[in-house]
């Protein structure tokens, strides 16, 4: 890799001044009672995503013969719209390789954009080689997602934002999928000033970074499987990995209930949408997975094109693990009057009942009794454990 | 009412200058290619509504001994919250009557800020009588939600910040609910650049002030119906209602689907949440009910305050508003081979089939024939259309 240089981030911000928005930090006083939290909203961004930024400066660094030709890219998310929007504003073509499984809103937004959208019969891989293909066919220029020093430059613009418009910050955290992210806010904020912490946080069912740190070389996993698609990335770039080496201070992860409870936290407190992908550095300053107590903590959240079909099945996780909605089973004799005094005692307890199944025929119960479940919603797990002491006190089975 | 003065909003504007945030306009590209639309997004102001403006300003400016009485007021909603903040910040008592069945979230909003929650039974008037009643027991000042012209200079900062940040906007198209938001807003830009367009915007269920401003005098409306929850108001104030016939354009109304709509544009493109009744300027502008054409607007998105679990509803109605679930029903001959046809058609026109239920019993169709309805997840009206033109050319009958 070229060395990437603090002047390459310096005149990636000069390129990008007028073209991305600069979303200022946001001060979030609930999120971690233990620390001073605030949010860097790149769901803000243009394209809905910090990728832009990346895409924008690689394309606009071509040569005038390069342009020309074009440029391809290959991708289900952020980057395609990156790049399509990037192409566009500097008047050339680009062309997107996608999965033909992508969702449809994914596909319209790319078109919108002004890119040729190619869909590829298969997973991620096909269409990453069918671009290749054209590459080399067509003499595009291939925009990688992440593994380009002036795709991190790009990316390292919200290191330098973050540094200027808070001086004193101790910690930045950062999403990781293949690193471009990371990379290039690390690289900044530590070559300004190394006394702050870049802690990184990956799915857990997408571990790559962490797992070639470990190994102390680059992992390719054999399958990802989180809700946050968007650092679902199966190996990290040979740049990216030397550079989390050297400038990132530790890489966590994070579960998807962790993730969706992040998702409603920022909607209910913030109003604002994120993508899981943008949401793990929340969800890792929610659980405490880095040390920050007692700190001045800037969250990245990179993204927010989040299916809104998805979104409404991340708010039910997001609920459940924040202890605001639960299912209580219960055996009953039955009875009557037995349905009347399990309501009552739920609705003493202030929580609201949202739904009800009451089965007499139930295979695990005796021939007397039945099975009642239900929806109740609740305030938060000590909560939920008080209804359920109380409908034992109340002489009720809690099935757990 | 005592006059209020340009004055005061400048006041309103010192005092809040290190306590609400300001959040900067945001351009909007796709929601009306006619107009260039911008977004004031105060459903990013603290507390998520811009009630903290008026509440907090107003609480600042009681005397000494007021404040050490506290202050009373009643909301199921956003006021609850900004009056609660502005107390606290002001280190003086506040008593907040609720309608006992409002949703639990609002009701731990409101306590997390520091206020005296008291649940009242019944419906909003109910809780309004007993905030009287306390305040006239124990010497509260009962904070009104927006019949105050302080309340009024407070929202009004709204109209100053427009006004500063884009000196050039023709239009300003504001929520209305009980009218303090767009009375203070009207008055700050009117008084400083008279040809600013002011467009109000109330749901088609609770159209309070329309209907006033129609019969020109205060209607009370006997019920309200409608999504937008936040302007669902039965009466303009006295000040509120005057303010409007001097300085308000026109005040029209949009239907809950639309509003829908709105709350779903702003989540896909914009990655906001907003209520119902934050969302009712964008409605406006995407639907073209007031004239905009060629304009430089600015819709102002007055809160976020939407309980998640409406969230999910909301989304699904702005599917199926916007064009990108849809419902279709066919009849079939019940002979093999039928759905996968079907299917092939849906698919190759580029629709998602969501779910199908294909039932060979129902009452109105013939004894050999079965009826199928499948939901699609479609681009819009048109690929719709396509659609179900395209089963027809395949010889399906498609019921409507």
């Amino acid at each position: 890799m070229s060395q990437l240089t603090i002047s390459e981030i310096y005149k990636a911000a000069e390129v990008l001044q007028n073209v991305a928005r600069h979303p200022k930090l946001i001060g979030v006083t609930k999120l971690n009672p233990d620390a001073e939290v605030y949010l860097k909203p790149e769901n803000l961004q243009k394209t809905g995503s910090f990728k832009l930024r990346g895409a924008y400066y690689k394309i606009s660094q071509l040569s005038d013969e390069e342009k020309s030709r074009g440029v391809v890219a290959c991708s289900a998310g952020n980057h395609a719209q990156g790049v399509a929007l990037g192409a566009t504003h500097n008047g050339i073509k680009s062309v997107i390789c996608l999965p033909a499984g992508a969702p449809l809103s994914k596909i319209e937004a790319t078109k919108a954009l002004g890119a040729e959208v190619c869909l590829v019969p298969g997973v991620y891989d096909d269409a990453y080689k069918k671009a290749l293909e054209l590459r080399d066919k067509h003499g595009y220029t291939l925009v990688h997602p992440f593994d380009d020093p002036l795709v991190i430059a790009g990316q390292g613009t919200i290191g330098l934002e973050i540094i200027q418009e808070m001086p004193d910050v101790d910690a930045v955290i950062v999403p990781v999928g293949g690193g471009g992210l990371i990379s290039g806010v690390a690289f900044a904020i530590k070559t300004i000033k190394p006394s702050v912490k870049i802690y990184g946080v990956q799915a857990e069912g997408a571990p790559s970074m962490v797992k070639s740190i470990e190994c102390d070389e680059k992992i390719m996993l054999n399958e990802v499987m989180t809700i946050a698609d968007g650092i679902a990335v199966k190996q990290p770039g040979d740049n990216t990995f030397e550079m989390c080496k050297k400038y990132v201070d530790e890489i966590v992860t994070v579960t998807d209930d962790e993730v969706a409870a992040a998702i409603l936290t920022l909607i209910e407190q913030q109003k604002l949408v994120a993508e899981g992908a943008g949401a793990v550095s929340v969800a890792a300053a929610m659980f405490n997975k880095v040390p920050i107590k007692g700190k001045k903590v800037v969250c990245i959240v990179s993204g927010g094109n989040i299916d809104v079909t998805s979104l409404n099945r991340v708010i039910m996780r997001g609920l459940v693990k924040n202890g605001r909605d639960c299912t209580i089973s219960l055996i009953l004799s039955d009875k009557p009057g037995q349905l009347s005094k399990v309501c009552s005692v739920v609705g003493d307890l202030g929580a609201n009942i949202l739904s009800v199944e009451h089965k007499r025929n139930s295979s695990n119960t005796q021939i007397s009794g039945c099975k009642l479940h239900m929806e109740v919603e609740t305030r938060n797990h000590e909560h939920i454990n008080a209804i359920k002491q109380g409908l034992r006190d109340a002489g009720f089975t809690v099935v757990d």
